[in-house]
């Protein structure tokens, strides 16, 4: 199975806080591998994530980079680059395509106003509808037509807690 | 088609801003008439939101509640009454049930800490998987699943400017 990593682009301490944590944590239910992010570097960004390894499991990273467009050009030679944007092609249209090229892919997740040249370094544009919503909700989205739902289901094996699904109120399994 | 509602409970101003934002665009953009939310009022969010409509089109609406209880128990006897929590029933089990009851829905999405009386109150707790990440991402799945993933290809009928889908780049059309 190809490995699924997320670069969050110009994080601002702050500002960006909650948007990139739920990020890094969609990232991580929905079966990335991790997130690197560029910007400003964040230790409680980042703790705020890592914690829920702990927790629940699993064995999400989250890596700062300073040079966001090296570590794209760098991927690009081994694997896929993926921009989300508004602006791209409908996930329907490209997605079996993606799927069938069997390799790693790099998802590029905006900031605030994305440079350029992400747009044309790109092997893929994709759009999650056309209209203006939230780069989380784009994420989701991504992640669940490439796993085909399948990310629903994902359990991390070390994890010291689990939820028991019910009707009313809240269980959790405490233990091995 | 049965209208979908969202009920976004213990808005904070300033911190919950982007959040409470990108919950409303999500819904916009994902085929819901509108957004409740509850605790603090913010008239700026609300601004964000409603700016989107006059440039990308449709009709969403905002609307602040003092009384979310009372809202929620109206509601439960005209329509159906969703609450998506990490602790639910997995979406894949219930949606295709929902669907089947062809009522209006409001789908309540907490909040900080989400008092235990709307776990009693909901007619579905449900989960999109059981693993802490974000609400907007189950927001966004939960409609998907509802829509059967028809919303991506949504269109704003008075809509002043579209995108025109490109493979790099970014085009807008302008105009009727």
């Amino acid at each position: 199975m190809p490995a699924i990593w997320i670069l969050r682009l110009s994080h601002r301490v702050g500002r960006d806080f909650r948007v990139t944590t739920h990020l890094g944590l969609v990232g991580r239910a929905f079966g990335a591998k991790g997130m690197y992010y560029s910007g400003d570097k964040d230790k409680e960004m980042e703790k705020s994530i890592l914690r829920v390894n702990e927790r629940w499991g699993g064995e999400f990273k989250v890596i700062y980079t300073r040079q966001p467009i090296k570590l794209v050009n760098g991927w690009r030679e081994k694997g896929v680059l993926i921009h989300l944007t508004m602006y791209g092609l409908p996930i329907d249209d490209v997605i079996s395509e993606i799927r069938g090229l069997n390799k790693d892919i790099l998802v590029v997740v905006g900031g605030a106003k994305v440079p350029s040249i992400y747009y044309s370094l790109a092997d893929y544009n994709i759009a999650i509808t056309h209209q203006p919503h939230s780069e989380i909700a784009a994420l989701a989205i991504f992640l669940d037509r490439f796993y085909k739902g399948e990310q629903l289901k994902f359990e991390f094996s070390d994890a010291k807690i689990r939820v028991v699904p019910c009707e009313k109120g809240k269980r959790l399994y405490k233990g091995p």
